[in-house]
């Protein structure tokens, strides 16, 4: 049996980082997402032995807490480990650290997942994938120094501060808009001079429901306790009335 | 010394394939410029060992042609080598190959990119990089066999298309509108529907001038013979009138 922690290994690329030479929170992101599919391929339960299967993973919420970002061309580590696994969610955690130093720990991830039949969309029972292998893999001792995911609640006054079509390179290969796409839709609300002045600290996202090529995705902004900003994403859906949540996202800056 | 061509490995995550779970192009052209990179840094000459002297290479056109575009997780390796090294440009060769079977060869790209002083954003002579040392590299026997960069001519009539601000996600490490960027930005210019029908074959891009935060940037089209199409990118700034030629693009569908 392998060990329950995974360790992946990637850099931050040039141009996967922004103007302050460093990472930035959407290829993070990206990159957790696929730590968390090579953990589970290693293991079994992968994202392409299940689609076989007419079965997936489907990300509910991810958050992200950083000390600071990797800077331009190091390498740097994503461990995960599942911490939980319910009737219908499992939580995996991550940690972000140097790939040569174990002590420059960068930050830390959690997230929860839901497993669906791609046919009916309805969940399926977890602890039964795989005649239960996965619950050989839970590690509830592992520490994740980081709160737990937020609800991310946002009053009816949010204000709508932009409206984004869908474009091709917003689709994923489940012809859904990508996950990570919304994280950088979000990033972009700010401007370069507030990133000059503020770092993302901590990212939560919560996806409601999924959105198409087609759709306009509309944002609403409400600034919350402590310089924290909290964005909602809606779809507007050609021929439907109305706007139908998205997303939830939670952005904390320093 | 080393080879004269590097090879460098990759993946088509999943997070970087389209509807079509395939490797997108512009992905694909962010892998091509790390192998770049990489290539340039295992022999002295890359960016991280040429910025603190003041020095930087500047992409100036890049052509990629592909029979097959790499499946969802696939690895594949990009080789590298420099076919030239003339006073004030060098041209830079690609194939992109299956990383386990070196007969199934994906495609092949080529590049020209000059060096410049970041203090005053003239031109370097490329051939005394070094003591001379980029000479030593240069393989003129290594085919590329694809056509040569096109200098993609685009007449007046072409129609702006569409019109975009820059967000903070579309800023490089250097603060401009990062390279790979204005790729995605042409290739969103097409609807999922036409990508049904079609596949870009090749992709041609000459960058002329750099555009900043804050410009926006306008895309016009021009359907040329054979089923290709060219978009030139020019950048309007505030506070200046008219707009200024950013990009020029030819894409080349099947």
């Amino acid at each position: 049996m392998l060990d329950r922690t995974g360790r992946y290994d990637f850099m931050a690329e040039p141009f996967h980082c922004d103007f302050s030479k460093r990472l930035s929170m959407g290829h993070l992101g990206n990159h957790l997402l696929n730590a968390a599919d090579f953990h589970a391929i290693d293991r079994g339960f992968g994202m392409p032995q299940l689609n076989p299967e007419h079965k997936t993973w489907v990300l509910s919420r991810l958050a992200v807490e950083m000390e600071e970002m990797p800077p331009e061309y190091t390498k740097f580590s994503v461990e995960t480990w599942i911490e939980g696994v319910m009737r219908y969610f499992t939580n995996r955690n991550f940690r972000i650290v140097d790939a040569a130093d174990d002590n420059r720990v960068y930050g830390y991830g959690r997230s929860i997942w839901a497993l669906i039949d791609t046919d009916t969309r309805q969940p399926l029972n977890i602890p039964d994938l795989g005649g239960g292998e996965i619950a050989r893999y839970v590690d509830t001792e592992r520490v994740c120094p980081i709160a737990s995911l937020s609800r991310v609640k946002i009053g009816k006054d949010a204000c709508r501060v932009a409206s984004l079509p869908t474009h091709y390179s917003d689709v994923d290969v489940n012809g859904h808009i990508n996950s990570v796409k919304y994280i950088e839709h979000v990033l972009d609300l700010f401007g370069l001079d507030w990133y000059r002045g503020h770092r993302v600290r901590r990212f939560d996202i919560a996806y409601v429901a999924e959105s198409h090529y087609g759709d306009t995705l509309n944002f609403y902004r409400e600034d919350v306790a402590d310089g924290a900003v909290c964005v909602r994403i809606t779809k507007s859906t050609p021929g439907d009335d109305g706007e139908t949540e998205v997303c939830r996202s939670m952005i904390a800056f320093t």
